[in-house]
């Protein structure tokens, strides 16, 4: 009965209608998990909106399935981290609505500074499987962990492309983690845990499912500092990764390709909507900061160059020098809509005055 | 001796000193092109600030050579406009250098409100041709002037492109209007001609040169409201006309493509810095209001349809209507950066709330 967090966390993990948006509702209210796990039906009810869904929770506690399910991961090997153990991963946490519990093989933790998820479309094509898979190893190489599904297509690309270079992965399964789902990654996924890591939130034995895929998408973004969508067409599971990736407030990029080519319909349009096109992964490389040490040589003072620009030109390159400026101070600096200034700095952009050094900052070129 | 400014025009033209930069500065100093042209060597010095270059434009006049260009323009059937004609283009007296003289084959004018430019490398790949001839197409029959370079490769297909619907299309030229140059585009020109245009500023037999090319993609992207680059090289001409396009503030639009492919890197980098993504048509059309009728149905009051928003999503939404909104307009109403202020209406869009209607507009969707 002197029951710890971890286990009533597992044990309301194991009631299929308790999601983890109703657990943060009830937790917001019974303020411990012990509580949750000894409340009246009537008192869940009332928290979750509905008779039905509160007796359901009610009547699915079950001490025992508890126990069995510890004793089941300790037989298999499968760590079982939930929200209240050190070992949780910081980034995931963020999220609003986190797994209670993680069901883990392989090796924690995921270094929240350097991961990076790459995603797309089962169906994609050499040319997306090949971007997957090359920039997956040079990503690895700068020591980059890569976050991926473990479906076919890209995600299997982007995985084994880190194993080839000896790199990091880890794979967000949309089943148990003992669910041998897709039944040809199973020698991927051994390879992979050697090393990397695979996880997953439902409990052991659960198949795949419709849905388990686009809530198993909110905790590979929910891993990721930001999520490159290599390939993907008008409508996919990577577009959600993309959308919660947004919600969560992390970075979205996305791979071009040609218009004729319907799996890339989905990422061509993530970048006409506004998500930063990559074609190196320099691209990526460069929104995070504190992962770049700054090359800066001593600046000699040069001769001048005065290139020949326009007004607005002339105003937006004399506010930027060698420092970094964010294309925001910049619209707020000079008297520009933002419109303008996006013009105006692809302008200079162009005519090789400035460059883009991080996400939206701009330096001028020595 | 009583000559025309269509003659001084002309004549000037034909002096190889005398940019379009020069005349438009001897023109503010002289007043008349008659003027520039009776002046003395030391007085054209003094504007041009070089009395070499002065020398050479005085001494580089003949009222013989003006006589002749006429009378061989009228044997080609070749139509000479000059910067004080009444068909001078509209589009192209607007920009910063505009030909003093334009040779012309076929018919003007060139209707400036549906003017749109596709350009491309010579060495475009089968996408690339496809793409530009499908684009070429469809603008054509939606009523658009197709202007190009007549170049190989992707100025070819657009021009095609546009031919094989009956469209107009106009072929701006490096060389003088009656230089056979490309060669092998020749019968392409004379099909061209017969329901479009050819032009060029440069003198009757003049070869095409390096430096004839970049002078006459400014002529391209004057005469075109906004221009599509379908695929480009990192180096390449179509990127000069893309620049000299927005220094004219006409729209550009890049086509993307594998990032696997070379003569893709050029547009990709376009969309990069800030270019349009252009995957259909309508993404160019789009940005041209004047071009289409807004079919808005009465909107009959619906039932209340309520997202589940984040607080910053919710404030931008309820910015946006059913009439368009800038986004300069909601960065300005909403306690928003530029950057967030992308961010959320990129997730916006991807929860298909809003629609980009126009360029940088918004709507909701009923």
């Amino acid at each position: 009965m002197a029951r710890s967090d971890r286990e009533f966390l597992v044990g309301l993990n194991l009631i299929p209608q308790l999601t983890p948006v109703r657990t943060k509702r009830l937790f917001a209210r019974f303020d411990t998990f012990g509580a949750i796990w000894n409340a009246s039906g009537a008192a869940l009810a009332s928290v979750v909106g509905s008779p039905v869904v509160g007796e359901a929770i009610a009547s699915g506690r079950s001490e025992t399935a508890i126990d069995e399910e510890f004793a089941r991961a300790d037989e298999l090997g499968v760590q079982i981290v939930t929200l209240v153990d050190e070992a949780y991963p910081a980034l995931l946490r963020e999220i609003d609505d986190p797994p209670m519990v993680l069901y883990v093989r392989g090796s924690l933790p995921i270094d929240p500074a350097r991961s990076i998820g790459i995603v797309g479309t089962r169906r994609g094509t050499r040319y997306g499987k090949m971007v997957a898979g090359r920039f997956a190893s040079q990503l690895a190489l700068k020591g980059m962990t890569i976050i991926s599904g473990l479906a076919a297509g890209i995600d299997t690309a982007a995985h084994q492309g880190t194993l080839d270079v000896g790199g990091r992965t880890v794979a967000v399964l949309g089943c148990g983690i003992d669910y041998p789902y897709p039944k040809r990654n199973q020698p991927l996924l051994a390879n992979l845990v050697e090393n990397g890591v695979a996880l997953s939130e439902y409990p052991l034995g659960t198949r795949p499912a419709k849905w388990t895929f686009p809530q198993r998408n909110r905790i590979l973004a929910g891993l990721s500092r930001g999520v490159i969508v290599v390939q993907a067409p008008e409508r996919s599971g990577s577009l959600i990764t993309a959308r919660l990736a947004l919600e969560q407030g992390r970075e979205v990029f996305a791979v071009p390709g040609n218009i004729t080519t319907m799996t890339s319909a989905g990422t061509n349009r993530l970048i006409k909507f506004g998500a930063k096109l990559v074609d190196s992964i320099d691209d990526v490389l460069v929104e995070f900061p504190d992962l770049w040490e700054r090359q800066r040589t001593a600046a000699e003072p040069e001769e001048e160059k005065e290139p020949d620009l326009g007004e607005r030109e002339q105003q937006v390159y004399d506010l930027i020098g060698l420092e970094p400026v964010h294309v925001d101070d910049i619209i707020a600096r000079a008297d520009l809509s933002p419109t303008e200034a996006s013009h105006v700095l692809l302008l200079l952009q162009l005519e090789d005055l400035i460059d883009e050094v991080e996400g939206g900052r701009f330096v001028r070129k020595p």
